[in-house]
């Protein structure tokens, strides 16, 4: 561990755990201990005043639970043994009522264990914070609980799952990864263990009912458990169940797609109920039947107007099956396969179902008001309710994101009272358009908190689930969600790298953490630039900003830096290092890597690149990569554990749906003759030199300004299969280059040119290189050169190159804050790094006429005239309806309101792939010289990721322009704290 | 020969013959003698009654020339001498004045040489069809014609060209073909040659000049003149100047792209005016003086306003250089470089520059109206023309094509009597939009003659120039050209294939003729299609009319009977073989091939089929294979004698300019999971099934009607590496299979569907295919069926089918000829096969409201509606401007008058790219039934390829659908005769 990480591991230690028993930790190892996330550890390996040892000898306590307690809360007490086994190689015992030893785990639940009453009334604990609550327990070590027993650690529940979730957390304690074998994260071994005095417990959670929907699960999960289970059956489940709840996630919507999980295996209801996890049926699933059983039993159509009774016996068949359990019924209906209904199947219809659904509800249970319902409005259902569609008080509204993790709708004030509240669907994983994406995983964490948060400012608070696809490679992701459900004060938006980093420490004990930190992320947020899936050989640019070359080459940076961290982690980390970070760095890498080497070959081949053929040769091995690194997953990891689980395609999607076969990106060739001759491309143009003269502009590199300093390219090749050799010369003696002399045998070569600025003209002008080839003859580029420096400012900001400004959302140079509220600067967010945003997210919105909170950006432009001012931000929606706006003027100008909000489908569709709302105006620019661009706050929910004013320059890329440099003013840049 | 093609020869020459002699050639040898093109063999093996022996014993007789001949007649006897020694081994000796054998042969020019006047005195021949004759000349036999002098055959020229065509006529019949050595023709070896008594020789040609222009002769001409002779030097022109009067041209404009043909060696223009040829510079060149002099020479700009004292001097001292040789002036101005000059640079100036021009002329050669002289009206300067631009009346007016073979503009009757009269500049090889073609020949016979055709009827005779590139691939069309101009009335556009078959027996001496005419026409045919440089990947359809296996199967057919020809020719053939018929046939049909294997693996890839790999095989392999068959052209023919000759790249152009290296379309692969899994695809669609459920139709074939009696596809392939079964089932009785059980292992399979009649309803119908397969479980493919007879009627015509109804436009049921003319069917013509336009071409114009002439087509609609008419024409130009109509009705409704000259620049290149202008107008069918369709004539020129009329169900292909089915009449199709 380098010493820069120690001491921030080290400083966060110190910050969030009682120093004093930390010095006894450290001194017995520098790797802390292991830990729940979030929380301090406290179960450590040597004793300490007023510990109990669970651990000592390697040989666990016993463990005891009541012969009466919820069969959930006796399973998980088994649970813990084999945890116990795990960490010590020794099974724990059961302890038989009696036959008490010095020291016990006893696991119990408020009104269901009597000797947690009896504890409470010989006051040795009080059950103040667990009486009445959700899903809360009480971890502690209490002396002599009982006659003969010296101590014992206590878990009390609330209810069944708050003993299940204490029980779990002591496991976790323990150095039982909740993914221990869901992601092979090893167990900690242990020869001692002693748990710290003091209160461990948790308190309700935030969001009731926290789930995940396994969802679009064919091939790879579905595949993975008929190879393993046999198929979705009971074994399957208590598997998802086990790790759900040791995620401390209570909700379920099982896979659905070609499943029926009530009906698969008639246990698997019966399990789910044992376990303590709530079934539901996705949002377009009423009544608790899976879409599938419709295909098997369903007679004539699913079309309520028409075939109305035998919908009705088939919603009861289900909700009388299923009415012992605990679950959530879906109401509502769509169409047949999550398909909208018909234009004629009306909100009035619709009303009606909902009606005698809870009809079924109350004949078939005995109540409506007291079983948790949800109508999910999602897509097309939203707009019914638009129309005025409403449930009763005490359906949850479950308002749903746009598949692409914006939320579309969230309770206004006046809704945030109804009685059933509100909960959210979101999306790690679709199967839709613009474009499925189920492969691994792509959205950040910054934009799960930032969606997520105003679900939770806005009390849309009842129910999170969240699609999880096949729930492998999206492990990481899945827990955060439910961690932000459950505890979001916790987990403020500056403590996404502690949540990270603390899943790291539990995962990899501590191993490499801040690599992990980083790794975690790295790829993740490439993949959130654009999903995998959404890319395509022609998405980013060769010949502008270097934009392929540079985002490429940060994604193999993160190959080789997880290359490099593998080598030093211990050998029995590698399984779960390839899951949570190898096979997704590399997997997305080489998409990026090999479509734009498919688009380097069509390139090349243009321009008679000799060295083509080498980049054809390139998008076949890593087509070959591709296969071999998910035959890796599949077949070579631990003997096949997981096979069929890589089995998603993800190369070559040219429709929204995924292709039936990886496709290999095209590759053009070319024929090479046995010749010496060089040809040459220069930045900025997909042309290359020589050529048939006719109509050949003569070649010229992207202009160089004294204040953005670019350092523009020209790049030599040859158009034929022997060495070839090329001289260059700066006729003009304040040019720069790299190279003067190239031997070219295998790979192109670029040079560099750069201006000597303490020689160059102090006005505009033409500089000129003279290149002389083989079979070249010679040659002359242009190089516009400008030397002026701009007018001195007070202020300072960005200064006009190539005809663009660019001004990254951060780089205001005031910021006023709204009335009652700030800016707030989310760092590590979006396409761009970072996004400014209005803070609170609740705040009032401002009349638009006459905002007060602004942005100041100011640039120093070259010309005057048309430019094109463009607001890139990133691609939220009106969660609250028409409220999305923000105001743009410049140099004091009128005040222009732009909706964020997509205008329609396809706007939409290319806001979502593009990761990025773009909004463009066009103003005038009346001289030349120094600009105020403001940016001013009407609503909350805009997160402003970039401004680019373009004054005719802007090249075609994917990202854009690099930032602007910045001409300096007096004072300092006042960002905002 | 088999026995039909012997029948058609023999006749033949009874018919071009003098019977009496025949009987001794047949029974010498069945292998008819060689002639020169359009002549009837007078060069026999076997002495005649009243013949001359020219060989006996292998001695040929001697050559006689006077020394005060012209010096290119000397050279062409001593060409004579030599082309004696090609064909009997033995040079054939010079007749020293005084020392007579007792035969010879003696070539003179009326007014050079004494003993023409002698023996024309004498009484032994006339010169009355010589004197005052351009290029005329009398070959003969003459008895006793000097004292000694037993026979002598006389060649005399009216002027200098016509005793060396004449020579040359003699050596043609001897048996040495003009491209003995430009294609490697094998000399036929006599041992004995008698000349048939009679008059052989030729009347003035039709054309005064006839020349080619080579341009834009890099890389392939370049090449192979530096790598043979060093560069386009005097052994480079000595070489082409000899193959020009071979072929009997007179005229040239040289290469000029990077040469200089008086400059780079100062003999060429003096050895031009030895040989006989008449120099020209291109339409860009004025004055003689090429533009590469200007590079060297030019001081200031290439602008007449504002330079024109150093243009003079410069355009001087051009006419003062080449003043003692036959030239034709070019006359006026275009931009630098072959680019149109500024727009202020305008006809006032132009016509200035003109004046001046000959003032120069004037000036340095004593005369201005003796000199020829032209003026090319290329692109931009044919609208100073039309903006009123005028020159004297001696220059002669150029007209030119648009670059693909369309005449532009051609003397208006008014135009016609011009002393300085007209010609056309006419292209088989462009560079330039909408894309260039320099590769190989495209230019069918039928088009040349159609196009030139038009040019002899307006009297644009005085001059023909066609751009042959680097003459090499493009020898074919040129001879045609040359004999079109010379004699056009021997080759009627009826006697094309009798040209062809002329060609193929005097250089393949009587081998494979028939075989060879289909063959010569074969690729070129196609190549008309769609120029090999236009093609894509996407051009012809995968899925629709079977167009992409038809065309492609249809290269491949001529391939495979080139090979077979190849096989049965002697040896010493081919060298000429591979150079007339194997290259360009395997070449063409390797590019179609290829970029068609490129479209599959994109099609098949997206289907997810294993078979994708093999076909991105099949594209490296046929990329591979074009480079292997450019090899064999450069170096493996004739150790390397055409080394460069095939260098033009021809394969990756994406815009209009060649691409610097030939480039691999592109290719996509599959990854290929080992599983036995069963996909298909059907006719008319590019998805594939089975695929993910949502929102995929159920696969529906094309429609099968009782009349067009289809017989759609179903195509079953593998998804995974291992054999996979498919057992089919027609679940309607009258569904028949061409297969029920496939095993597939490695080739994808189709499955054809078909009625029968005697079964199936009478009415609509859907009929069904069950499938069953690995991994695909069950599948129904629907079939929909029309059963229903059409309405009988007198005439019958066309049934729709398929929503479309598709007429050749030979398929007419009636043809009203319109007053003093016909319509004319033109077989082999176009796209579609065959054309039908007015006749004769200078028939007046029709009053467009009331035109008499008319085509009538009639069809059958199964519904009524909207349809869609389109006219398929060849994509002519209104030569006679704004004359280039036709007229259309349906049903009797009114005549709606078509301009088939396309409206702009846009829809030109579609029209030149496609090979067809498509006109198209909206109509309603107001009831199902027989509908009359009426192509009206206005004007001649156009010329009608076919008739779509597309009721809602025409699919995406290029060529379109295949002709509808016709429900016969009464009466027989009245075809115009």
């Amino acid at each position: 561990m380098p010493l820069l990480s120690f001491l921030r591991v080290f400083g966060r230690i110190l910050r969030t755990s009682v120093g004093i028993f930390l010095v006894g930790v450290l001194v017995q190892a520098l790797v802390p201990s292991v830990a729940a996330l979030g929380e301090a550890p406290w179960v450590v390996d040597v004793p300490q005043p007023g510990s109990m040892a669970l651990v000592e000898n390697k040989l666990p306590v016993g463990v005891w639970v009541e012969e009466g307690e919820w069969a959930g809360v006796r399973r998980v007490a088994d649970d813990l043994r084999s945890d116990f086994e795990r960490v010590t190689g020794v099974r724990a015992s059961a302890v038989q009522a009696g036959q008490w030893p010095k020291t016990l785990v006893a696991i119990g639940t408020v009104g269901r264990s009597a000797w947690v009453e009896q504890l409470a009334a010989s006051g040795k604990i009080s059950l103040d914070t667990l009486r009445g609550r959700w899903e809360a327990n009480l971890i502690t070590v209490v002396e002599a609980p009982w006659p003969g027993v010296e101590r014992a650690l206590v878990i009390i529940g609330s209810d069944k799952r708050g003993a299940i979730y204490g029980t779990y957390t002591l496991a976790e304690q323990l150095g039982v990864s909740p993914w221990y074998y869901w992601a092979d994260v090893p167990v900690r071994s242990r020869e001692a263990a002693y748990a710290l005095p003091g209160q461990h417990g948790e308190p309700e959670p935030r969001v009731k009912y926290r789930g995940i929907f396994l969802n679009d699960e064919a091939p790879a999960l579905t595949g993975w458990a008929r190879a393993k289970f046999g198929g979705m059956n009971q074994q399957f489940y208590t598997r998802l169940f086990e790790l759900l709840l040791r995620l401390k996630a209570n909700y379920l919507w099982p896979a659905m797609w070609a499943n029926a999980f009530n009906e698969d295996d008639p246990l698997n209801p019966q399990l789910a109920d044992e376990y303590g996890i709530v079934m539901g049926t996705s949002h377009h699933e009423p009544m608790l039947r899976a879409h599938q059983e419709w295909k098997t039993h369903g007679r004539g159509a699913w079309d309520y107007a028409h075939n109305g009774e035998v919908l009705r016996q088939f919603w009861r068949e289900g909700i009388r099956r299923n009415r012992a359990y605990e679950s959530i019924i879906t109401l509502g209906m769509r169409g047949d396969g999550d398909e909208p209904m018909s234009e004629s199947e009306n909100v009035a219809l619709l009303e009606r179902i909902v009606a005698d659904q809870r009809q079924i509800l109350k004949e078939e249970m005995g109540t409506v008001e007291q079983v948790p319902q949800l109508w999910a409005l999602y897509k097309e259902v939203q707009g019914y309710y638009e129309r005025g569609m409403r449930v009763p008080d005490d359906v949850t509204l479950l308002w749903c994101d746009d598949n692409w993790g914006n939320i579309r709708r969230l309770p206004t004030p006046e809704e945030e009272n109804r009685k059933g509240g509100a909960g959210v669907y979101y999306h790690f994983d679709y199967v839709g358009g613009p474009r499925s994406y189920k492969w691994l995983n792509t959205v950040p964490l910054s934009k799960i908190w930032e969606q997520m948060n105003h679900a939770l400012e806005r009390k849309a608070d009842r129910i999170w689930i969240v699609n999880v696809g096949d729930l492998k490679l999206l492990e990481f992701p899945t827990e955060y969600f439910l961690n932000l459900a459950r505890r979001p004060e916790r987990w403020p938006y500056e403590k996404i790298d502690d949540y990270v980093r603390a899943w790291a420490q539990r995962d990899f004990a501590g191993h490499e953490t801040e690599n992990l930190v980083e790794l975690a992320k790295g790829y993740v947020r490439l993949n959130g630039y654009r999903k995998p899936e959404m890319m395509a050989p022609e998405t980013l640019s060769l010949v502008n900003y270097q934009e392929a070359d540079r985002l490429v080459g940060e994604y193999w940076s993160w190959v080789k830096q997880a290359e490099a961290v593998r080598g030093r982690l211990p050998q029995s980390y590698h399984p779960a290092f390839f899951q949570f970070i190898e096979f997704p760095t590399r997997a997305s890498a080489q998409v990026w890597a090999l479509l734009t080497a498919s688009a380097r070959t069509q390139l090349y081949a243009r321009q008679g690149r000799t060295s083509t053929n080498d980049w054809a040769n390139e998008v076949e091995r890593l087509f070959a990569e591709d296969a071999a690194w998910t035959r890796a997953y599949n077949e070579d990891l631990l003997q096949g554990k997981w096979r069929h689980i890589a089995d998603q395609t993800h190369l070559g999607y040219v429709i929204w749906q995924q292709p039936p076969r990886n496709v290999m990106p095209p590759l053009q060739r070319v024929q090479v003759p046995a010749v010496a001759e060089v040809g040459f491309a220069v930045e900025g143009s997909p042309h290359a030199w020589p050529t048939d003269d006719i109509g050949q502009a003569a070649p010229t590199l992207p202009p160089i300004d004294r204040i953005n300093d670019q350092k523009p390219w020209v790049e030599f090749f040859r158009r034929g299969s022997q060495p070839a050799r090329v001289r260059l010369q700066a006729l003009d003696s304040w040019l720069q280059l790299s190279e003067t002399s190239l031997e070219l045998t295998a790979e192109d070569r670029r040079v560099r040119v750069a201006v000597d600025w303490t020689q160059a003209p102090s006005d505009v002008a033409i500089g000129r290189i003279q290149v002389d080839g083989d079979g070249l003859g010679r040659r002359v580029i242009r190089v516009p050169v400008d030397g002026r420096l701009p007018v001195p400012d007070a202020l300072g900001g960005a200064v006009e190159g190539d005809r663009v400004v660019v001004m990254e959302a951060n780089a205001f140079v005031e910021a006023v804050p709204p009335p009652g509220g700030s800016w707030r600067v989310l760092p590590d967010f979006g396409r761009h790094g970072t996004g400014v945003t209005v803070w609170p997210v609740t705040l009032p919105s401002a009349e638009p006429a006459t905002p007060q909170g602004a942005l100041r950006y100011r640039f120093f432009s070259r010309s005057q005239g048309s430019a094109k001012i463009s607001l890139i931000l990133a691609p939220s929606l009106d969660f609250q309806p028409g409220k999305l706006r923000l105001g743009v003027s410049l140099d004091g100008g009128a005040i222009e309101v732009l909706e964020v909000q997509p205008k329609n489908e396809r706007a939409w569709e290319k806001a979502v792939a593009d990761a990025a709302q773009i909004l463009t105006v066009s103003r005038t620019l009346a001289s030349p010289g120094w600009h105020d661009l403001t940016v001013w706050a009407i609503d909350p929910g805009p997160v402003l990721l970039r401004v680019e004013v373009d004054l005719g320059g802007r090249r075609p890329s994917y990202l854009g322009p690099p930032s602007s440099k910045r001409f300096e003013g007096q004072r300092p840049n006042p960002l905002s704290p």
